[in-house]
């Protein structure tokens, strides 16, 4: 980790970049609104920090052993004021350090009549960002595999209408995308672009969507440890984009017999990422449980867990939708977890200045 | 599943158990507030349902085909006013279906001086029942087993101790049994009987605690599905024993790597058990997360997901605590704790009911 | 760990034995064939094991940190020739170090006639002892638990049937223990006490059971890692008794969607477990795949991963046992398997001498 | 899933080919020795299984409800002998249904010397195809990645080295192919694709690599159970490339505490793949215990549990390896590998003959 003086030039950041790359790195060059810092990625042992140390515009020049730092809360404080967490800004919503931020929609975009009427209605219900799949991906290679997979030009005709939706209803986009090939066509239209839980350990289409420059939102996969997470976001962060939002989506149950959830949701990992990362962490409590009737508790609990937002599946129809109906919730419902959310939320502000320590 | 008639007599009772014992199998009687339900236990095909509807006193008698059913939702009915979940009450406190009560107290009972400056400051700090171990069940047969591992007069004189604290402080207590050879003397003292995560697929032990007739609090394995759990409670209300308290206490991480925490809270358990059963549900965040600075945020979650109650170790120097000093909090935070968990619970209270559907 | 020297005399031990309990710890003393040593058994910080050294007849004294010492590789060398696996021997059966031992049988007992009519046939098919449960530990209160819940009366008729098989076959028997109460009775009749993987987190039974002075055949629980398995295993061994046969039988699948089997067998926990103790292990193919039609492979793979004998449950018909009746085979099928079994074990030992390291 | 009759005419083939597509599904053409089968690929229900039943050319049509069907063993009949399993041939070697294959090689292709070397010491001690990594997937972007990670030029020279190798000593080569950019270099160098564990869910990739044309390795994900690795082997399927080969490699270890090896291999996922596949399956014990002491009795057991083959790491100096140090075998102890595992297959074949059922 390499600290930059906060009058340091382009030349001098150039200067120690070169020198990252002449030992076999790569440089991370990540700019705070304050300060620039350098993150060497790959083996440190190679790079000479002693003599990175005297180059003119370094403040602080230290070898990190972790399987991530890029991400860790070391590097928040050149990010705004100290000790914060890092806030992710698109198109005038903010996700981090402040009010919940509710991104909702259907799970796959199905037509553009469909997703019109979902950004009316959530938009409607009090959603900020408006989610879709143009590409669903999925365990079954004879299950709906979402619209994008009827070739790319049905993918951009899709996603120009999750755009439309976005953009008629005031809300950024969020869609999942999969396969290095479809990247540059996601970041064409998606503000947020979404990695899925099972392309979490995919670290090319990492390091590609990073590359964007877009804000990216990953998902924890569902037999990954945090540290796993925590470690495949550094992909990203290695890329030099911090822009980046981690969402706990659960994880395989336990256990012999019946656990009556699709999955696990974790919801330690979202204070445990807080005390790591500077990161912004979501809760999805639609694929986290896979059920309907769970979702409005696990909302509250995600909030009151400290989360910095959620991710529901909505659908005025959740019966007829073509892929995860059992999970979704309508409109109405969202309506009240959204309210109850926001209650939660700003209690437990409340009780959490009024801590004694 | 036999439902007898409100009017129904002993002797209607008394016929329709010896019916059942002479199937082969044996007759868990729960009485409720207004109905007395029989639940015959073993395999149900031995037993004539049709002839037992015959019977005088026998309103209803049906085959139910589950792992457990004498602690489902459909016996809920016959307790108190219908779809609510029972109440445990003892001495006062009851737990169920009302504000969070909070179980607080050190992880092991190490001295009568200890337990009751304990008692005094979490009874201060807001707790409403006092907790403290005689028997630890550990892993490794090196390390500290509790006190009562000195024998059965060391045991006793420990018991006495928490008990002397439980009364002057005006709370009840719970401990842990473990080995079916000290339940009664357990029995003699406490007034929730505390079976352990390792202990909780030892049916013996629970039937045996069970039929002290004594609140039961059951904790899950940690390596147990919420099916298993309820599987294993049934032996409890097998008996007879309807007084039962079930605690979700973290399941072993997943995935590669670290998880940062010692268990992993599976928070839907939560919710899930709710709709499944009658029986209250707590949550201990304290061996749920393994660490002292999680507890806080887990324990707002626990509550705004649902739970009863919270189960929390606390010292007044977790520093010099024999056993799990990194997972105790102080007096102060528990304090702190119970003032978040409680604004929370009356503010989720305020948002469920305005809920629009 | 104390060693004794080999001339020490009972006077020598009982004075280390004197001080191990002075210090507050138990003295577990394990006599093998050459030497005596004494395990203390708890906080060893509490024992001055310099003072020990300078006692009459103490070869070395040193303090082990670790959660299992008792059973560990490092005392292997008192029993027997350096760097060999102990034996267990039951009328004249021994298990380790040597061809691979089968124990078969039902999984329940039936019947007189059922577990007459199966050990003649198991004999016949070359197994060398012989099982048979009478308390069957059911995650379901509502399952058929055995003739043993019916009774102590009912219990010991059984006991008594599976001895009477036992004899007139020329086997040892093996029968599982469930509950404490149980445990002298079961002592009376059984060769070999078994523990099943339920039970196996019970330190109180494993106590109370290693306290018969008979071989104990412990399981390891479904959700255990090999580090809990051999922990608790230390539980017996701190009673003295080391005649203690592991069992590695299936642990819970991961991941989402079907397994195809029942548990997952770890083989690797055979190798492991001869590396880090001196205790010999079997596996059981039965419980560990839940499938009929996987045991001939996995008893191979078993043997050539290194086991010691495996437990295969045995019926004439399959299709008429109470309990597991998917994963017996027949006797005709287990003779197919021993005589694979056999064939393997010896191409092994032959190629296993030819390893050019 | 349709069959064609073995006198169908290629026009008969793309009628039918025609109509799946139109109805909006993909057609998988897998031409066996004797007959053709048409496997639609997507939601069945979409195509009119009895319409096409009567067209020319096509002896049987019908949808079959499964996440994969493929590669199921349904298939099987198709290619060769009716009931037998497939062979993967490539260069002369032949994967299944025969004798055991070994690959063997170093972890990664560290430069050209090394490579060679270890060709032909692996050659020598029995190994069948060369492995080498030019890829390496890592979970930490700070590890070393691989010679391939310093660009397109760097890969493409070392795929020639490892070429080269395999050239010189008369090996087909397999290496790992990881983002899709990399797909066409690696298949215009590589017999036998690889895909890695943590790529498994990679759809994108598997359908890429699979449309090579090129046999393909696919590696279970260390948290996949075996139905989600059919379910992903049959994307691969689903581009009409049926030279596919599974490979255990161990899941996530459970349970709390130590569990002595890096992953646990379930080898009873073999003869289970073999029942539901026609496809081969080999054991990787190198990764899948993650310890060097442990792969000549685990490469035992994968072979009597019925594997195809193993790829082992192999090194002529472990300690100087770059990656995977502690779980690489020497070339000796390879050769003792290989012996042990030839005459263990030798031996399973004989008794498995003798088999009285």
């Amino acid at each position: 980790m390499i600290i930059m003086k906060t009058d340091a030039t382009e030349e001098d950041i150039l200067r120690v970049v070169l020198l990252v790359e002449e030992s076999g790195l790569r440089a991370s060059v990540i700019r705070g609104e304050y300060q620039t810092v350098i993150g060497p990625v790959g083996d440190e042992r190679r790079l000479d920090f002693d003599r990175v140390a005297t180059f003119p515009g370094v403040k602080e020049a230290a070898r990190v052993e972790a399987p991530y730092k890029l991400i860790s809360r070391e590097y928040a404080r050149f990010f705004g004021e100290p000790g914060a967490h890092s806030r992710v800004s698109i198109r005038g919503v903010r996700i981090g350090n402040g009010d919940p931020v509710i991104i909702a929609g259907p799970c796959a975009v199905e037509s553009r009549q469909q997703i019109m009427r979902i950004a009316e209605e959530v938009k409607r219900a009090g959603a900020h960002i408006l989610r879709g799949g143009i590409f669903k991906p999925r365990s079954s290679v004879h299950a709906f595999q979402g619209i994008g997979s009827r070739g790319l030009a049905g993918a951009e005709e899709a996603l120009k209408w999750l755009r439309e939706a976005g953009n008629a209803f005031d809300m950024p986009i969020v869609t999942e995308v999969r396969g290095e090939s479809m990247v540059e066509l996601v970041a064409r239209y998606a503000d947020i672009m979404h990695i899925g839980a099972r392309n979490m350990y995919d670290q090319d289409l990492l390091a590609d969507v990073a590359r964007m420059g877009k804000p990216v939102l990953l998902k924890r996969h569902f037999g990954a440890s945090i540290e796993e997470l925590l470690s495949f976001s550094e992909y990203i962060a290695a890329e030099g984009n911090k822009d980046l939002i981690l969402c706990e989506r659960g994880i395989v149950p336990v256990g012999k017999g019946k656990s009556y959830t699709r999955y696990m949701l974790d919801l330690a990992a979202v204070p445990v990422i807080h005390k790591e990362t500077y990161l912004p962490v979501i809760v999805d409590p639609s694929h986290g449980t896979g059920r309907q009737d769970l979702i409005f508790d696990m909302s509250c609990a995600s909030i009151a867990a400290g989360a910095d937002g959620l991710m529901i599946e909505t659908h005025y129809n959740p019966a007829e939708a073509l892929v995860d109906g059992p999970q979704m919730v309508t409109p109405g419902e969202l309506r009240d977890i959204i309210e109850a959310c926001q209650a939660l939320y700003r209690m437990k502000q409340t009780v959490r200045r009024n801590r004694h320590e």
